[in-house]
């Protein structure tokens, strides 16, 4: 066991100094078969159902028992311990959907604050713990189909007389986005890691600055060879899949990497250190695809000739069709979800929001497309945030609303190839709930003060010192004269002479 | 004080001996002001809110705490006990979505039983407590333009030598049944006495005996005036209004009481004398009307010029238009509702369940519609209950079902005049959410085992010994061998090759 660096008071040992919860389980097949038997003889929580019932309505929201209690089965409760010191150190404002793996998603009001997210109000999804590493000891290593693998340090990566130096503008998010959209109408999946039930704010974007992955292979290893087709990245995360324990893991197609230097191997976000929550000292970005891919804390790179066989890659964020489910799914039936499709929502107001206004109503939101030449039906452009590559646009629209009562608003994007989003949620359902992507709609509650009879009775309200709010909370006096009443049925009665 | 009947030592006292719980309001202005005055002076508990926030999951699913305050500060608390223990004795198992006044829902297993609906598990909705006649001292009042005014004992109104007597087989409904769909999706108005959150059980039918509410009046009173154009019906039990008291009172058009012998004074039920909870001894019976004008515990008939001004006729069961709310509505733009249109729904499967098949799903209804001549697509003749000129038909249909996944199912009906039902909740939102008459709908999750790939994963979860529900509990073990997984990943990559 000491060769591992395992030393005897724990059960299994961090890999390196200064990694502190990093356990390297990826080249030690006997550490992962030991972990597996320990994992077999215990009993672990069952999975909360969440789906068909109503959301708890509580912060956390859902509680990762079972996630944790995996690390605990292997010694490594400590890594479950730093990663929620971490949460509320970095990210004390969001709302916590999952305390463990750490799921938290922006609030609303602060989505739309400017273009780029700040850092401390930017989403979280892990997949694991957060590990805390030395950044003067780091060093990332590369292995597989290159010319040299090597391994090579921070500094060294930093060091602009080696490497230039990206800055890309970037959105990141997660495919399970608005996945509460599917959850409300049609239920799917449970995982023992529990899938995040996300609304409109698993999104966000950030300038990010680092090096090219790219030109990182080709400087320092020489280039990939022929036979390389994939870029799998491993993570210093332990992660989890029926039984057995893995690190953190997922691929790219090579093809991707070698096409623009927007796959970045970052160390900076929005001007600053990344946060430890977000992967420092170093992390993935890969532009236009799933947050998933852009591996955190990340300890190698692998050149190899197919997609990783991580569960990760291999066995979730898959996309199935919609006659596949529990009764049918397999890991080869479902498509492996990298890029992400046009799509955009309405962050204000929110759904079932009632609105008194003067015949218009603001609505804002978030619109995302891959390749950028975006078309937005009817905002003007000046009410758009500025073009990126791989970013979002937020928009404001003033729209002039004269009818009262229950409306629906609903958003659509357009990319520079015409593909638009799907109408409805049932369009675009799938097993996993991955990639919500079809129309977001909202239904709003419509008061037009400018309508008399409608001012007539805000000013009675106002008047009594009441309040219009709660839309269904009666009105403690009567709607009408007994007078006025009588007048108007005898005018108008309901049965005609004959 | 003592030629109204109200003994010293209550506030307000019963209206005559044997007629346990019955104050009389309306004959004396004085009282009702003085009622008016205390419940003036008391502060009440607020209306819960239901409409915004999921239901609660219990049963009495609400507290009518604030109708119990009511009756509590006139004096009244007793008719609130009596009715609770009514309730535990006559409708034990009904879903009670209100304790008081009592409003209890038909089981959805309940309701499909029969044709006619047992007693024991008719709907309830009350609009105040239930009284306790005693039918040896019961008398009708027969007031306004009548030709000779009357009072008449139960036993008079038996006598098949004075009047003859009529059965007819009548499906009630509340005009608020279904009203979750509209709740869901668009909330709408509270009220004092909260308007309870019906499902499709809000609604039942039974063979009412009695007499022909026309030939008493001709008999008994010589036949109404000329002016007359309204019957008003007045209630043993108690309501409130915005601070006033009142009895519960409503009217029907004379036209419809004249033109058949189905408008009757009915003291049976299914063969039994009525159900206390449901007017014991005497109540009308109005076919194809909304439940409130088949008034209970029937006091007086009233003939008049125009319709009732009582709250419940002229302030409540008012259909509003859709842009009309809390910001607009009165009373007289309100259209007052009496005929119930067709509808329907389906009963069996319940929204969201999963079933698993060999390629047909059994679906279980029943649908309604006013004067007869139903045409249902596609449900067979045989497969529905017999034809009644104003009762529902309970239908079944087994459907070949080959696709897997949520699907959805949606029941319509025609009426002989080709009237159908809206197609979505949208089309027929109203701020007091009355009528919810659009097309019915559910999702399921369809399990086809007579799919072979499907009928092999049923087969190894059994042989696992664990059960396919809950539909989002994943599965513990690998959908797939690592070896299949990757073979057929290999023929079938993600990537092209170029």
């Amino acid at each position: 066991m000491a060769e591992n660096g395992v030393s005897p008071n724990v059960m299994f040992a961090e890999e390196k100094t200064g990694w502190t919860g990093y356990v390297e389980w990826e080249k030690y097949p006997e550490k992962k078969l030991l972990a597996q038997n320990i994992l077999a003889s215990h009993k672990f929580s069952p999975i909360p159902e969440f789906q068909f019932v109503p959301l708890p309505d509580t912060n956390p929201v859902l509680i990762g028992h079972r996630w944790k209690e995996y690390h605990e089965a292997l010694g490594l409760k400590s890594i479950v311990d730093f990663s929620w010191k971490t949460v509320l150190k970095e990210k004390p404002d969001l709302i916590h959907l999952l305390d463990f793996p750490y799921n938290g998603e922006t609030r609303r009001d602060q989505l739309l604050t400017e273009k780029l997210t700040p850092n401390k109000y930017h989403f979280i999804r892990n997949h694991g713990g957060v590990p805390d590493i030395d950044k003067d000891v780091y060093e990332l290593e590369i292995t597989g189909l290159v010319n040299r693998p090597i391994k090579i340090s921070l500094k060294d990566l930093q060091d602009i007389n080696k490497f230039p130096q990206e800055e890309v503008t970037v959105t990141i998010q997660c495919s399970g986005t608005r996945r509460i959209e599917q959850i409300r109408e049609y239920p799917g999946d449970g995982d023992e890691l529990i899938n995040a039930p996300w609304g409109e704010g698993a999104i966000g974007t950030a300038v990010y600055r680092g090096v090219s992955l790219k030109k990182v292979l080709k400087i320092a290893c020489g280039g990939v060879k022929p036979e390389c087709k994939h870029l799998e990245f491993f993570g210093a995360d332990t992660y989890f899949k029926k039984g057995q324990v893995y690190n953190y893991a997922v691929s790219v197609p090579w093809r991707k990497v070698r096409q623009s230097d927007e796959v970045i191997l970052a160390w900076k976000m929005n001007g600053v250190d990344l946060p430890k929550i977000h992967g420092y000292p170093l992390r993935v970005v890969v532009t236009g695809y799933i947050g998933a891919r852009s591996c955190k804390w990340l300890t190698r790179v692998n050149a190899r000739s197919d997609e990783s066989d991580g569960p990760v890659q291999s066995k979730e964020y898959l996309y199935y069709s919609q006659q596949i489910g529990k009764q049918n799914a397999r890991y080869s039936n479902g498509f492996s979800i990298q890029q992400m499709p046009v799509s955009s929502a309405i962050i204000s107001p929110v759904d079932k929001q009632v609105i008194i206004h003067d015949g218009f109503i603001t609505l804002r939101g978030w619109s995302y497309s891959v390749n950028s030449g975006h078309v937005w039906y009817a905002v003007p452009q000046e009410n758009m945030t500025e073009k990126h590559y791989h970013a979002w646009r937020l928009w404001t629209i003033d729209l002039p609303v004269e009818p009262e009562g229950w409306l629906e608003f609903c958003v659509r994007t357009w990319d520079s190839s015409n593909n638009t989003e799907p109408t409805f949620v049932r369009s675009a359902w799938n097993w996993d709930l991955h990639v919500t992507s079809s129309c977001h709609r909202i239904k709003i509650y419509s008061v037009n003060r400018s309508r008399p009879a409608t001012a007539q009775r805000l000013k009675e309200i106002e008047d009594r010192g009441e309040e219009f709010a709660p839309l269904s909370k009666p009105l403690e006096w009567s709607l009408e004269g007994e007078e006025e009443r009588f007048r108007i049925s005898q005018r108008f009665p309901r049965e005609p002479e004959n």
